[in-house]
């Protein structure tokens, strides 16, 4: 029989992933900062509740999926905190997008009150969390990977397992998003080329559209100017970046590519773009080249 | 009832497309200037001749598929070449990855002699050339499109239409070489990352083959440092970059990413890595963090 | 008559310009942490103390001169510091490379002490300090910088001041920092580019001796490899770029030389070379031209 | 007694230099193709001629100071040119900036002839021109590097001899100009950081100023955005930005700084700064921080 977890954060991929959970018949008290934010899943059946420790029973499972490393941590660290509360037997599934490096701060910390640490972020935009189609990456103690793996099933399409190392599976989602990041920029340097020559973008973009689903998202946007209202604002695209860079940084990578890519989108919020989709970061290899 | 066509190139990817358009029923006259290479078409049925004019006959149809822009020029702008033979109402269809600034060059001196050029550079490796999986792209005059469609079809699995201009399709086929050479980029950084955080490449690699055909290509060689035998010689990969650059710096377009991909390529060049695989183009960043 | 003066951190830098106010006629009350290296300073006529604190004097004044801003924080921040031994009418006149946003942190703790924050740090190597011979920019509350004057002025041979913003003076030293090692790469490809092209690198350093003295010193070692003894240490430049880094991403501000200069010396570390001249990051350049 | 030298081209740098070798006593016939651009120097005594053949006499030296690669090669290569007339003895001293590969051909070309190649190119303005200020640098064969010594003497303060290449005075030329160009990037990065946080541009250019004329003119610039009149036309600076990065790929050696300083500048002609001063490169660094 399922047990009841604790869901802390209830933004535009917590809700759905927690939606997920209470569909797959797990019981679930659920916490967010700004409480009114709560209410379509309490329809759903979820237990709100008023503080995050809350949340928590003792050797239980609470989930987090928060927007930063500050966050996580502000919720987990203090005395007082859902971790103490799990306390001996307890797990912490963290969904969020934060560097290993915070990961193996938490997962230290957590030893300490013999409550597992598994990092688990997630692939796939607030429409895939919703149709069940994330993929979900995973590392930490064999145990308690064990114990979570249902419910990484229950939200996703597939679990990928990257072995014990708390921060692991952070890493791997960050070198995902530089792929994805990588893209955009290289897409946005391409139809510049393209439309300097005398080459329609849209036509460019069509085309690419026949080969790459994931090209073809971002070309389409580029090239049709179309970064309001933003799939994925640019601050947190920046957000990505900086974790990225950070742990290149503190691990003595040099990235040249990740270096342009963070100068790009420094640039893009120093112009005023944070509120627009991260793909607006196209508009600096545009004015670069003269274009409109 | 098909046409006699002239065929000029018979390296890795010339032969393959001239076999497939034996099989679709045309007759060819075959030129290699390395003649011994033609004798596997002769078989084939290709009547092999011995001087690049011999290809062509008045009003017809010659296909070029050359290694770069100095070879295309050479065989096509002397008095003497294949389009003089050609004459009023011939067609070149240059397949060759040449840039759009020949292209033009090409079409205007063609236009002389009544000879539209049809640019029609292709997407693909020798093996999806033999297999008639090429994808084609095209730009030119309209009516010569036209009446060389049927080729294109015989070799590819589809056919993009850029317009009338000469360069078209060597900017949207540049564009396209740009795209995967900044993947290769990318996927050298981020795996890189990775290593440097203690997960493993192949692992990574394995992971990114359940998303993308495209990267997972390339991952497994970088992880798995297979660069030789090479599949495309890094001193071709060179040539294309240094075709886009070319192309970005004639129609005063920066690209940043472009640049890096030039300096990336020209450092493997000169470290003795010309003839492996354009993916140990890697071995760079490897070497940069201080892996072996 | 001068007053007595603390100081904290008697390094390269700081040991020589201690000595030049004991030269001008301060008493000294001086800290190190490794006691041994302060036996100098007391020939010289310092008064040696234990504990940081015991350095200041109620409405005095202590400079630091210490590593980085962790130091800084640690040596300022917590209670019982010599700020609080300071208190009102004291100055905490503070000398070492910091990030602006740590000189902001410290102006405003001071303040509740009634402490004025003057920053100070100062361009010249050790030689420079000894023959004091630095060059010194201030900033910070008016009436507090016009009573280090003096101070600074038995210590260099000109002082800039810029105003009254706490981070001003680090932003300045910051941006001399960068130009010192953005001159460092530039020389490092142009030498990489005239030997690849049969030109001496020697000579060319000789050359360049005639015009510029900041060139030429850099020019000569990096032509003729003497990185060892490092007149400043790698992974202190990799400290300073790294602050020029910071305060570019925390004023979003993109720099791509400034990213450029990061993923060098970033590599340089990464490949072992941390503990050499941190000219010796031209070796980058000479390693991906092929150059032994 | 001084010989009867020929001169090809009066520009900003060519008539300068041509009005201090007639000071220094030698006759001169004198070439210019916008021939009223040649009458300043009539007045100063030079004969002036209609065609750049009648510059010279066999055995003779004939001087060119030419805008580029291009236009060196129209003037030396056809027959009937004035290498042709020079012919046994003779020597072609070539001031103008062009890429070390052109000067090889040059060379080549000017032996079957008789004719020695001295690449000569100089360091120095129009105003240091106009003041026997600039610095000479020499290459080719010795003897006629010794003959044309005493006109290196008669217009500069000091000539650096780099052996027998041809063409290894341009690629010292080449190295001199990418640190300076390298230094405009470096101050324009610099500038925006310091604005970014707080510290006024001209109160920084003014403190430069103090230390190193070449950075204090070209900060000056920057922080008072003073780029119309030109000094140096941004057009001139992407040419030799160009050669530089020419030379560069055909000897295989990577410069990342090289390739940022044209990425910049490809920048601002596409933004239409093609007649400004070089310096306003610096726009782009300001833009790209939002920056007005």
């Amino acid at each position: 029989m399922p047990e009841t977890l604790g869901f802390i954060g209830l933004g535009n991929m917590g809700e759905p992933i927690a939606a997920n959970l209470l569909k797959a018949g797990y019981d679930l008290r659920a916490y967010n900062r700004t409480a009114s934010k709560a209410a379509p899943l309490a329809k759903l059946g979820a237990k709100v509740v008023n503080h995050p420790a809350e949340t928590a029973e003792p050797g239980g499972v609470v989930i987090t999926m928060l927007a930063d490393d500050r966050i996580v941590e502000e919720m987990s660290l203090p005395s007082g905190s859902f971790i103490e509360k799990l306390g001996r037997g307890g797990i912490h599934l963290s969904l969020s997008t934060i560097s290993p490096v915070t990961s193996g701060r938490l997962a230290e910390h957590h030893a300490k009150h013999g409550v597992a640490y598994v990092a688990s972020p997630v692939f796939g935009r607030p429409e895939a969390a919703a149709a069940q189609k994330l993929w979900v990456v995973s590392s930490g103690p064999g145990a308690a990977k064990q114990r979570v793996r249902p419910l990484q099933d229950a939200i996703g399409q597939g679990t990928f397992d990257f072995g014990d190392d708390a921060g692991a599976a952070n890493v791997v989602k960050l070198c995902g998003n530089f792929l994805v990041a990588s893209t955009v920029e290289a897409l946005a340097e391409m139809l510049t080329l393209a439309e300097k020559n005398g080459v329609s973008q849209k036509a460019m973009a069509e085309m690419i559209g026949k080969f790459s689903p994931l090209h073809a998202g971002y070309a389409n946007q580029i090239a049709h100017r179309k970064f309001d209202p933003p799939g994925f604002r640019l601050t947190l695209g920046l957000k990505d970046v900086r974790l990225i860079m950070e742990t290149a940084e503190s691990s003595n990578t040099p990235m040249p590519m990740g270096s342009l890519l963070r100068d790009r989108w420094v640039s893009a919020l120093a112009r005023g773009r944070g509120d627009l989709d991260w793909s607006a970061v196209a508009l600096n290899a545009f004015e670069d080249a003269g274009l409109k």
